[in-house]
């Protein structure tokens, strides 16, 4: 339970004069309790109160689970044949009074289930929005939560290594990825971060592909983006390899996208913007004449969850400051010909920047 | 692409007296399009107008491979450095005019994102919801998409066989799941349709327990409740077998489960509602005095989404008819003792249900 990060947000909801707040998103729930789950299509909230003690409404199913997580305050639970709408507005009625300013975590909330909320509340108004309230804490890591990243980092790092010592002749794309997976999951990790990507030749040309039953081709490229889940904290990395020899243009490709990402995390440190650091990347592929295929953004936000805050985007204004974390990971994709991204982690330090991953970035040719 | 589909949509827009509808859900998408997305925070919308074409609207690094899939209409896409809220309503403005009543699909839309999207939108209603419409449209299977069942509930069985074919002395949950997932993504299944699940002894007792390095108990069950994604469509199962020899007591609550699950499934016949299945599976567990402790609905909808319509719970007057697909799983969680479930997924036939996991429910001992 996080009871320092429960206070910063009554600070600010007592500056902003709201009496109650509803934290939906799971990550963010787990955050603040320590309670981690997934409700599926279940609710799960967090009611926390400016004036008085917080609570954990819960399906009954998680109640018992909940109850013995690291969470200190009530949990409430209700049966999927009630309506959860209706206890939550009776607990909340019998335990702070009716709200008049009712903050929500608007980017986790449904519509449906907004309307379903604020018919039982029909004096409140719901303007307020925590979301960024709720990102904008996680934006500055402390140094437990660095090491907490930096580990998730490692576990990246031992997943590349199995995945190119995978590569070889007559192996598809999902065979690496089952091998990976397996193998990490041996040692203990539970869970990967997202859907491990590996892709062959000009399928790595598609930024968001799904690896398949294709055989790695020779003399082409691998492209590997993958990234654990590790006591809460997500790790993603992405490398290219070459399977054999890769062709004079293949190279050219890489080393446009190695200075592109290589140049931005040189650049990183406090003072300078996202967007700036953003346009670094861009222009070093913009100069090579590839600057329509590095077609998104430079960067993410990460930490108890893949893609968070801050965007590392053209025209993002946030000033970058020590103990930011986020990816960096220009690409180029040719459709139908080739496809290249680097990736890393980093954290901003005092002056500059360290990763979270430390594979190799220089070209690796395999077999 | 769906155009059936699509079609039935624009009837009961026509209707409802709606001129155009934005589909949000990326399982719904795919459903309509026939293309297979995870946008993670980027926008993916369809967008259907009554009277004329739809288009896909889409991040820029995902147009190519929109347009490559089976969706025949145009895609639209937006690079990361746009306000996709303002390329929307252009495209909407120039394509068919202010629409005056705009259907939206509000389980799957965010409070953030409805509020910016109607803040271009200032004459437009926003009052119809077509969620329910979406997913009744899915709620009777063709013989196309039970055949799509079928071979995702085949999967689940070579995944019992493979997880229960790996306990033994020493091994941990975690290592029985790296093992399942292992083999299966071998086969060529390219994901599972949630987190396999693995619990030994009483960790069982925790209906959404995590798999974690605990090592299989003796004369404990072991609870598998898993399933895959095959060509679209998913399957989800739970099988709770003994490692060694069970107490009789064990035995005993197994049994209870396992006539509730046999009497529900017997029962299901189109023309009885969802409810008074719940109600006889529940009725065995409540006079063997275990009520209590089966703290859950027996039972959700299955298809291209693991938990969809129907829900099988008490007080849903829904008539089951021919076609429809979903979930039978009881179960009873003594905290701290013991916890057993048992799960088939079924179609509904003419007159009963075939079962899409064939894997025996006799209590299996093993070792």
């Amino acid at each position: 339970m996080n009871i320092e990060k429960i206070n910063d947000l009554k600070k600010w909801m007592e500056k902003e004069n709201i009496e109650l707040a509803y934290i939906s998103q799971p990550q963010s729930i787990a955050y603040f309790t320590g309670y981690e789950s997934d409700p599926h299509e279940r609710v799960l909230a967090l009611f926390i109160a400016l004036e008085k003690d917080p609570f954990l409404f819960a399906p009954a199913l998680e109640v018992e689970a909940a109850a013995k997580s690291a969470w200190a305050y009530d949990v409430v639970g209700y049966l999927d044949t009630e309506n959860p709408w209706k206890v939550i507005h009776q607990e909340i009625i019998t335990r702070y009074g009716e709200p008049k300013n009712f903050a929500l975590e608007k980017n986790a909330l449904s519509l449906d289930r907004f309307e379903l909320l604020a018919s039982y509340f029909e004096q409140t108004h719901f303007k307020a929005d925590i979301t960024s309230v709720i990102q904008n804490m996680q934006l500055i890591k402390t140094d437990s939560e660095i090491q907490g990243l930096i580990e998730a980092g490692s576990w990246a790092d031992i997943a590349f290594e199995i995945g190119f010592s995978t590569i070889g002749p007559g192996v598809t794309e999902q065979e690496i990825v089952a091998q990976i997976e397996y193998e990490l999951k041996k040692k203990g990790v539970s869970k990967m971060s997202f859907d491990t990507m590996v892709l062959t030749g000009s399928r790595a040309a598609d930024p968001h592909g799904n690896p398949g039953n294709t055989i790695i081709q020779e003399n082409q490229f691998v492209l590997f983006d993958l990234g654990v889940v590790w006591n809460g904290y997500c790790s993603d990395a992405t490398r290219t390899v070459a399977y054999q020899t890769p062709s004079d243009f293949q190279k050219e490709i890489y080393q446009i996208v190695l200075e592109a990402q290589l140049t931005a995390q040189d650049t990183v440190k406090p003072g300078i913007t996202a967007g700036e650091l953003d346009a670094v990347a861009r222009k070093v592929i913009d100069d090579a004449g590839y600057g329509p295929y590095f077609n998104h953004r430079l960067g993410h936000g990460i930490g108890t969850s893949v893609h968070e805050y801050p965007s590392i985007v053209a025209g993002n204004d946030l000033v970058l400051e020590e103990g930011m974390c986020f990816s960096i990971e220009p690409g180029i994709y040719l459709p139908n010909q080739v496809g290249v991204r680097i990736e890393d982690c980093v954290y901003v330090t005092k002056n500059g920047s360290q990763s979270f991953t430390k594979t190799s970035k220089e070209l690796k040719i395999i077999g």
